[in-house]
């Protein structure tokens, strides 16, 4: 069975160019399929504010109306996503800029408004992944290199968590490859002290991360992130690991990050 | 021999949602290989005032600065070009967007300051262009849809006319393909009279061409576009036509444009 290698990256390391380059060239030099699916960061909220486009929250979420749409298609699917493209290039590794409307590589269902409208946010479904796209372009030596923009199967893309995008591109290759799903964020690891990088958890199992949610170690961001992690692993991806993006040759040796389990 | 129809559009159509809409439903219909150019429009002049990036001219030429770089970086590469692709898909037309960097599918060099500096600007040369690439997509039925940037072959992008670019795109696949190639612009097609539609000079070789520009009735930005096309002709395109957008499926059957001989 053939191998695949699929990290994403948030905002934490696409904002500081230094470690950002030190990450692109151990990516780089990862043997086998690989690819990157990558957030935001605070480039498009600057863009936003110079443009006069300012963040609408609604209950402390944020919406993507009409101009924010515009924003991250611009931002996401342009500058970072492109910038991140000629980096890797420049490192000798083959990379091809992708959001969901290209190839239809990514589809999504626009969020049903249900009280809440959300705008134009689009949701996974088991159909989502053009995985036979994704395979014939990493079979011609390409890197994929995906924004968090999916196509909303009429004329339009959707802003759509990076998180869950690796997530469905890591299931629905499962069946055809030993995939391996690396999420990067700004902590080493999940840590049984939020305050001491070196107590990272090395390996997890779900009631172990049940018990540590109940008791308060696990709380807030991390929930959705290890929730989705778990469903991965259950669903069939062979290795999934949380770490932060300088430590990636450790976190692919197991020396670094918390595996789940 | 099989066929390959390029088309460059620029900001004239891509500024005018209505007559773009009609536009791409007839590229859409095209049958076999196809490609698409676009330039910029100007959405790109429009958010960089909203930015306060202010147009850097130099003896009445636009120059390319950092700041202009990543602007059009982030509107064509991404509002412009992932706005077509969406609306392709919704046509039914398998579109993929590209810059230079993905894939190294356009390469060129930064333009050499001698007297004047264009800052980020790239001109391409027989290597160009990655004809290998772009026929691998179209095998597996993509239509490329190609934004004026390409990539600087270290780490970064250059913002490069879109007319070159389809010329040089047609000219890589001429021994491969039978090409048209169809400038899109303001105009019915080379005009004898420039107040009049209906003068339109339905073909024009290289002689009567330069009594044309001798005389005066072809002048300014007509003259290099002119010079683009046969140029393309004398290297092995086998059809070069130009035309208005909105005319496509006359450009396309010989009953509307000027085709060059």
């Amino acid at each position: 069975m053939s191998t695949l290698t699929i990290i994403k990256i948030g905002g934490n390391i696409i904002d500081s160019p230094s470690r950002l380059d030190a990450f692109l060239a151990s990516f780089s030099a990862i043997q086998g399929a690989k690819m990157l699916v990558h957030g935001g960061g605070k480039v498009a909220t600057q863009i936003g504010e110079r443009l006069g486009i300012s963040p609408n929250y609604v209950d402390g979420r944020r919406i993507t109306d009409s101009e924010t749409l515009e924003l991250v298609t611009m931002v996401y699917g342009g500058l970072v996503n492109k910038q991140l493209v000629a980096r890797l290039q420049s490192l000798g590794c083959n990379a091809m800029g992708l959001t969901g409307c290209d190839g239809r590589v990514l589809s999504a269902n626009k969020r049903p408004v249900t009280g809440r409208d959300y705008g134009f946010v689009g949701d996974l479904d088991a159909g989502s992944v053009n995985v036979s796209l994704l395979q014939t372009l990493m079979d011609a030596g390409l890197t994929p290199v995906v924004a968090p923009l999916t196509y909303d199967r009429k004329s339009g893309l959707l802003n759509t968590n990076a998180d869950t995008i690796a997530q469905e591109i890591a299931k629905a290759f499962s069946s055809n490859a030993a995939v391996q799903l690396i999420y990067c964020f700004e902590r080493k690891g999940l840590l049984l002290d939020a305050g001491d990088d070196a107590s990272v958890i090395s390996t997890i199992d779900a009631t172990r991360f049940n018990e540590l949610v109940s008791s308060g170690v696990v709380s807030g961001g991390m929930i959705p992130k290890l929730e989705n992690a778990f469903t991965a692993i259950s669903q069939g991806v062979q290795k999934v690991i949380i770490g932060q993006a300088e430590d990636l040759p450790g976190l692919i040796s197991g020396t670094a990050g918390t595996q789940i389990q």
